[in-house]
């Protein structure tokens, strides 16, 4: 019970094609707050200094979300405000395993983090209400974020999120399955998932999103992203690839790899290097490589 | 002695008449700064993660208060600086009592925080400096704040303020009354209040403020508030009322009313509402429903 | 290890000449991170609650700095990133000793705080890489930080540091030299220091800096600065002297002054005074009191 202060650090070095290398720092402070109540509820709060960035900061006005999240826990499930997941990206795991990389190369134009609807659409600022239950080997949620109209007479939007959960313990081995749908007026998005972690410190993913604009056509897309990862005493590797395909023609498409070396105590070495292949344009490469900490 | 965090998160609901129930998360954090000299004075100072907010924040800036506030306590009373009510703020004590409500809609259009002059005149950006000091039953305070002209001539002004407060203890019940003033060139503001708690939970207040614009006339007003609370277990209740009266004719008035459910280890559910009457327009409801913790 | 939670604050007066004296209120709380990897590395990172102002803050963009340090440190050495010295100033120590003044009037017109190129040249933001090393009473930095060309086509540059200290201690009192270079294609700067502390509560300091802009001329300076403390009991003294003689001609110098008494416990009663002797134009003073508290 009470506020716990976390931290969070990096330095080293990130370029690209035609950019120079630079260097790299990157801090964080998080705060993370915890209490229960007298029938046995927890509940809790999160957010981090840079969150208090802006003037003002969306995440002090209550209106908006600006990286605060709120929950409240018990047997009837968990109920989360803020910035948090819709159902779909609940549910739907990401094709990303391992260390990461300090400038994140290995999420690459083809990437897709399958947040679907959430903060990305219309005037929608990703202030998202989701209720989660889990009983056994399976999970549900729901979701809803309201989207102000545009235009002076536009009227508001919800959208609203439905996702599943399913996992699968093998003995050694584990599967997981997630399911999500988002819809509003303005979009349709359908996602699937499956990944999977296996003997010999393998693991292994796959996603599948499609993506339908209302009255669209040539913005919708499919996208598939499939990953790796490997990790063998302090070394952990990891390589994904994902593709945009724009029902109007043409795609996006990349792949990003990662190595980490763990030097204990929170300090990982990182590198990171991401292939893009963007649509009609030039292919370009992005790189880093550096030490993170955790505090 | 040291840095003390503490927390503070909000989620629910809210809405008003013809503006549509939404999503509220609000969240903050507090860093409580204390210490003691070796003669046993004691000093502290407080900020809000919030306030580190603004691009700059006032709160880092020397000549500006930002919600900081800065101590020094002894035996000759305590020496307050920053963010901190003027002596009339000091001495009188508003109308609210007990849990309040996540979008403050107990304090509606007619509902004075009797903060006088502080940072609400010319160029006044409240940065207060008070001295109060306490004997018995008794306590007294004086108080400045520098206001800048507002023109290029324009002389510097400042607001001067003393208060007093009385304490009677009846046992089981309590009375407590204020009285303060704050003057400069631009107004006068006199105001005073009562409130007291009863046996059986009962709370009871009333204030009332005349502020008096130099040279002015139409926007002087008188105003008074009332406000009563009960509390029984985990349950708390309040209403209020307060009208402001202007010397010009019309007044805007308005009441509260919230209601508050304990559930334990810093987590409230509270429910606020507020009937706005402004002068001269349509009135007009508001509302909300959530959850506030303390951590 | 973890993240330690440190604060600092100020309270009181400060004025200048043909300005009026003014409250003055600070604050600010300190974020520092540290850990250790399994071969006894030590890394660690801080950041301060002001330097997540701005809108965005560059402390949480990777390729900027904005007040945050971090570090990794063993055997070979000490690297660190961020706002941190460049090999000169790391060098080269100030002429200021004890307890300084709330609105820092020491630091007068006159004064130099031997930062050299670290962020004041081009579009430098500060962001400086530096390693150094120490050898019994030996130590030595290099330091390089990006400049990014200012014009369309202007190229990329990068001011390099290197720097030396030496600390003798003769038992009773201990002399500290200090030599540094910086260059780059835009000035190259040269910098010494020598300063000791003695029996009896004194301490004295000598910098000199040679400032040469490239094609430039008029702008170059020689800067001298002079300190001296002395500490008794509660109470320490300060003064300095420093000059910017110009080579195309005139100088701009001034003195400080600062008293300060200890109060225990972290709080400290700080005078200062400043003189400010700018070339061509009128000298005035300033001063402040107050309380600095540290928590």
């Amino acid at each position: 019970q009470g506020v716990a202060v976390s931290g969070f650090a990096e330095m080293g070095f990130f370029g690209a094609t035609d950019v120079d290398t630079q260097f790299h720092t990157d801090i964080d402070v998080t705060f993370t707050m915890s209490g229960e109540t007298d029938n046995g509820l927890t509940f809790g709060a999160s957010i981090d200094l840079d969150e208090s960035d802006g003037d003002p900061s969306p995440a002090f006005d209550g209106d908006t979300q600006g990286g605060e999240t709120i929950f409240l826990s018990g047997n009837f499930g968990t109920i989360t405000m803020g910035d948090t997941d819709g159902a779909l990206d609940w549910a739907v795991t990401e094709v990303l395993f391992n260390s990461g990389s300090i400038v994140d190369n290995e999420e690459h134009i083809g990437y897709n983090g399958n947040a679907g609807h959430d903060g990305s659409l219309g005037n929608s600022d990703g202030q998202v209400l989701r209720y989660d239950y889990s009983f056994g080997d399976f999970g549900v949620a729901v979701s809803a974020e309201q989207i102000p109209g545009v235009g002076a007479d536009a009227g508001d939007d919800t959208a609203f999120g439905i996702g599943f959960r399913y996992g699968l313990d093998l003995g050694g081995s584990s599967i997981n399955l997630g399911l999500g749908y988002q819809g509003s007026d303005i979009a349709d998005v359908l996602a699937l998932s499956a990944n999977g972690s296996f003997g010999g410190g393998f693991t292994a993913g796959l996603s599948y999103m499609n993506f339908d604009v209302d009255g669209g056509g040539a913005g919708d897309y499919d996208h598939v992203g499939i990953g790796v990862g490997y990790t063998t005493g302090a070394i952990s590797l990891h390589a994904n690839y994902g593709v945009y395909d724009y029902d109007g023609g043409g795609d996006d498409e990349g792949f990003g790899l990662t190595a980490g070396y763990d030097l204990g105590g929170g300090a990982v070495i990182q590198f990171g290097y991401g292939y893009n292949d963007p649509d009609g344009a030039d292919s370009f490469d992005t790189y880093s490589l550096g030490v993170a900490m955790s505090f």
